[in-house]
């Protein structure tokens, strides 16, 4: 069926699945998102709810990192005095006490952004109850989330008890960050408040549990743990029951009070419908899909991750807030702390700039609210203008932990990234620009975007060094991650040559169309002639590694002294060649973590080259890439079809598909990876169609479908315009 | 890509699917299959081959079986001492000492009927191997296995020792079959020969070891054990071997001395090349799906699986001999014993009498060569003519098992298939009438076929009981397992009726067309005109089960006072109603196994009842219905197609197309579900093309696709001639 291009699919059980699906499971609204953990318990869960913006500092920790907030989800029930509870089949320690599930499936509606799950359970005396779950962090109301839970007595006639609660004892896997916990139940709802321990926001929630058409009666008990809600009562066979249980949720970033506000709210919803609350959030979902949904025709598996990769963007893309950014896990998980990484800005925005250009609008303002702490790092490291963070929290200041996790050894490595992968401040510049270009929000760059690009070209030119009579840039750290440190990484170079012509180019324009904001800018950011004179001297004389014999760009010289090892030899391996050869030697050698040079393809496509040297350069490092970071597959997929090599693009996208939906690395616990979800977008709106903008400042595609996709069809807006595009492939 | 289409993969390995994917990824030709085990040890592995016709009756048991056959498969390998073996990555007790498996991939490939796995190995010392494994079963030459190993020394220059035999040591769970076991070595080969305790077939095997280009030497070695073929070599880094090792088979059932035979056999091979061995068998392969092949444009999990079921049917069909038929787990497995049901005539042979119609005569043949034993069986019970077993084995006799295997209380629960489930002599008639209608094959219908439909004919003559001025059946199954020995089965009362006119047909048929085997088969079945006149008695008398008020067929009376369980209400269950409810509390409820009135439907089609009478039989029973068997659901998928209802229709077809490679009922490791297999492809031909022939004697198409389908194409052969079908879905 086609809904079954909708949908991702639990059945029946799969406990050896469960912090993957967990991740994969997630509901959000671009205010929060909530792992799609059970109501009851489960041994091993990583439940977790994370609220964008709500960082925390915890003592002893090197960063500071999203915290999990309060779990909404808990509902406990008892059917015939056995609680209900998912079972792992191949547990040989149950027992008949421990009741037994008898139908499970569980269903993610990737169109209406509802979490659906059913089970058969049958209690230790016998009975036999459906109970069906679902719940929406609504899309319509971004304070609000529902719970729906239907039970039927299958067989027998069952006491029944549940319980309601929110559980504020919760963690960063330990780590604890919220204290000045309150808790209690009014007549007719629960409510729970705390404050992050370091950085003071404080959150709130208010829930309550009501049986429709008053089939049984619920209780609010303040008890020595959680407040309760509770609710008794006995069903006969083939009856049925449905309890609602809507949750309202505030943080000190939204309003003074937030128990208040979250009271308020529930107060609002208490004796609403589910239909009602319902219908205008899958009415928001629909307009979200309008633009956002990209047809594949002739691939199934390939239409359901775009899809699968599309909904997980969104939900986690703040809709009313210009002050947060998206983590490189999104919200679906605590890795990576929930910080905010390169990945956003030319992995994840793209979808968004094209497709949903206020979110994109809204990231970007991330960036800007955020100059300050780039211009402090700038200063503190002997430069000018703004260097932004490799990672960013709440605060705009480099938050990279300096070292990496223990070792099993105890030992730790010591991480580069916040010193050395200064290329972040062009990467961004790189993502206000498309998002310009794109939509057409002069307002947008005359007033915030500008300042940014041209002041972190302030820093670039700062930053190289004269030497050799040329410029250079030592001590970096390019995409390729396995070689740190090095000097002249022609990807940051090169880079750093297309970001100060793009600062000159802006100021022209700026100049001829808004002589105000290019004035103001000019004497604000102190473009003088001579630092303008500068920037096109580092343009002309920047070193850009290049082997004119191979005709070839030069990750960084030195690069090819390393031992080679064939990467394609290493196939099928179910690990990182990193892994296999392990980290020590991985990095003496000319294997490459990500796309490097291939992302510079990406990025600048004709402009870099003439097209055989792209090629040469494919054909050189392809076959040392170990593609050991999710970012990877995506880009070469692009690539790939750019440059008419159609059978490895079709791979590297299946490739880049599969990473969160077939758990490939086996991290997708830790969260979805954003940025190979926005890649797979790049990969078939820039690769495979070949959209771009022409010289005449039109869109236009230039399609190389993969040969046995029959047709594609995908919209975005240009210029405040929706545009859709319909690529029929005739091979 | 396309190709996708065409193959089951394994990636990365999932030790906890052993079992399931051995018996996905077996490999055969008709004349053996073997089940998709390691070539090296795998602890709980269910490592089989069966060749066809090979059964004994083993010491104690209730029952002969199918004997799994000496393993042709064991290579051993060791890296620098470290020996190659698959690792369960969540086992704690590995050590270095065992080696990593650092990648993992395997491949069936449908449209070539080869098993490829590629490995990557890491020993202790570090050393890392690629290891490329491919085997087939020839389909060009039925007594011809091969595997080819091939060796790529990745990292380090490994010493390596690879050690081939065939292993004699084998059992069928635990029951041992072979005695006379002689194992030798010659100069350039090992063989092994061995016959069944009880019926005393010979089977030998000589298989041999050869390293490509003589790239290493190879030793034949009697041992203590079985005869081995070693070699023992370094690999330089970035250096490849292969090694080809063939390995013959011959039973007493083809030749006088299957020893002599095999090694003569194998010598013709010894030093062909891979490629020529394999160019033929892919050729025969590509002559298969030239006709067995469906194409289904628009879902390509539903073209995926007919594919998958498709290729299981041509592995276990006999090619060359036509004196064994299909057992209800085809080859793949020792479920059921490899014993022959009514799913062969029913469920496994249409698509063969249709798309390969020599196959489809083969299985027939099978059963016209077992009349005697019908006949015997007939007679044993105090009938006429002849009367088929219900479990079939080499011996015609009826072998279906008089109690089940122990319950976990040591209790046994009696079998009454044999005894009552008598409907298959007519299961076997229809699947004669539909093979001859196709084929137009007169000469089988007149030497063999007639015969058996209406000496079948004969028996039910003999068996109906006049009673109340009508005719009944008592003590029957039908095809509804859960309810045993009842009176009046309607499928049974209303097939037999269809049975006796077929044959009063037949019979004008033969005196038209051939009237000698008119009058021999008149004088040799004692046809007289008193018989003739009885069989049309009993056509316009047998009571035939209907509930004249709500115009639906009863299954048999007394049905509907037993308890309703209303099954839907049971989803999204993981296991069978029987199971949830148990056998004693299933048996006295309305609860069936599988389309029982709904099969009859599927069988008769319109001569049934007005489409009122179907619509109203369904109404009734779909919701009645476990599909506790997995004959079921592609049963409703047919019948729910012709009916119009469309959803439910797609609904059932998918759980048909998943029973196996999805495991959902959790036996798939006893091998394949052949009914279900033919079963998906009758949903598909006669359910939704709606495939039949025109009273005009032409065959047509009355589409009603899946709406989200966009085009079937398929061939089969009508009268000898090839006939294309290609239906463009336009809603």
């Amino acid at each position: 069926m086609t809904h079954k291009l909708w949908q991702i699919e639990e059945f029946p059980f799969h406990p050896e699945r469960l912090n993957h699906n967990e991740t994969l499971f997630t509901i959000g609204n671009g205010y929060l998102a909530t792992r799609g953990s059970f109501e009851e318990a489960y041994t091993g869960s990583l439940s977790t709810t994370m609220v964008h913006g709500i960082f925390d500092h915890a003592e002893g920790a090197l960063v500071p990192e999203l915290v999990n907030a309060p779990n909404w989800l808990p509902i406990n029930i008892t059917i015939d005095g056995t609680p209900f509870q998912l079972i792992n089949q191949n547990d040989s320690t149950l027992k008949p006490k421990d009741g037994a599930v008898i139908g499970y499936r569980r269903l993610l509606l990737l169109d209406k952004g509802i979490l659906r799950r059913e089970v058969l359970f049958r209690a230790e005396s016998g009975s036999i109850v459906r109970l069906v779950f679902e719940r929406f962090a609504s899309l319509h109301d971004e304070h609000l989330m529902v719970q729906r839970l239907e039970i039927t007595a299958v067989d027998g006639n069952p006491q029944i008890e549940i319980t309601s609660y929110i559980d504020t004892d919760v963690s960063n896997v330990g780590v604890k960050h919220w204290t000045d916990i309150q808790a209690e139940a009014g007549s007719s709802f629960t409510s729970v408040s705390a404050k992050t321990i370091q950085s003071g926001y404080g959150l709130a929630m208010a829930s309550t549990l009501r049986a429709v058409d008053d089939k049984a009666t619920v209780q609010f008990v303040s008890g020595q743990n959680e407040p309760t809600a509770t609710s008794s009562f006995q069903l006969k066979q083939e009856d049925s029951i449905e309890f609602l249980k809507p949750t309202a949720v505030y943080t000190s970033r939204d309003v003074e009070s937030p128990v208040d506000a979250a009271v308020a709210k529930l107060n609002e919803v208490a004796n609403a419908t589910y239909e009602s609350l319902y219908t205008p959030h899958v009415a928001e979902w629909a307009a979200y899909w309008k633009t956002s949904d990209v047809q594949i025709e002739g691939d199934e598996s390939s239409q359901l991750s775009i899809r699968f990769t599309q909904y997980h963007i969104l939900i986690a893309a703040p809709r009313n807030d210009d002050n947060v950014s998206i983590g490189a896990k999104t919200l679906s998980g605590t890795g990576y702390k929930g910080h905010v990484f390169w990945d956003t800005e030319l992995f994840i925005l793209p979808p968004l700039s094209l497709g949903q250009p206020k979110l994109a609008r809204n990231l970007l303002m991330y960036r800007y609210h955020r100059l300050e702490g780039a211009r402090n790092k700038a200063k503190a490291n002997g430069y000018e203008g703004a260097m932004y963070p490799w990672e960013s929290t709440d605060t705009g200041e480099e938050t990279t932990p300096s070292w990496g996790d223990p070792q099993p050894d105890g030992s730790r490595i010591r991480i580069w990234t916040g010193d050395s992968e200064q290329h972040i401040s062009t990467d961004i510049a790189y993502g206000i620009l498309q998002y310009w270009r794109y939509s057409g929000d002069n307002e947008f760059l005359q007033k915030y975007g500008a300042e940014i690009v041209l002041d972190t070209a302030v820093f670039w030119g700062s930053r190289v060094e004269p030497k050799n009579g040329r410029y250079e840039l030592s001590q970096q750290i390019g995409p390729d991650e396995y070689h740190e440190n090095i000097d002249n990484s022609v990807f940051t170079n090169r880079m750093t040559v297309w970001h100060l012509g793009q600062a000159l180019d802006l100021l022209e324009w700026l100049k001829a169309n808004a002589p105000a904001d290019a004035e103001r800018l000019t004497t604000q950011l102190d473009l003088t002639p001579a630092r303008l004179e500068h920037w096109r001297d580092v343009i002309a004389k920047m070193y850009i590694p290049f082997d004119e014999e191979k005709q070839i760009h030069v990750q960084f010289p030195g690069f090819f002294d390393m031992e080679y090892i064939p990467v394609p030899h290493y196939e099928p391996r179910t690990m990182s060649v990193q892994a296999i050869l392990n980290h020590h030697r991985t990095i003496q050698t000319q294997v490459i973590k990500q796309a490097d040079v291939v992302m510079m393809i990406a990025l600048l496509g004709d402009q870099l080259a003439p097209k055989q040297v792209l090629l040469n350069d494919w054909d050189m490092y392809y076959p040392r890439t170990d593609h050991g970071s999710s970012l990877s597959p995506a880009i070469h997929a692009w690539v790939a079809a750019r440059l008419g090599l159609d059978d490895v693009a079709y791979h590297m996208f299946e490739h880049a598909a599969e990473i969160d939906l077939k758990d490939n690395k086996g991290n997708v616990k830790d969260g979805i990876h954003g940025a190979a979800s926005g890649g797979l977008w790049q990969a078939l709106v820039f690769g495979f169609c070949g959209l771009h903008i022409t010289p005449e400042g039109e869109v236009a595609v230039a399609p190389r479908l993969p040969k046995h996709w029959k047709r594609v069809s995908f919209t975005i807006y240009f210029n405040g315009q929706q545009r859709q595009f319909t690529i029929d492939n005739t091979p």
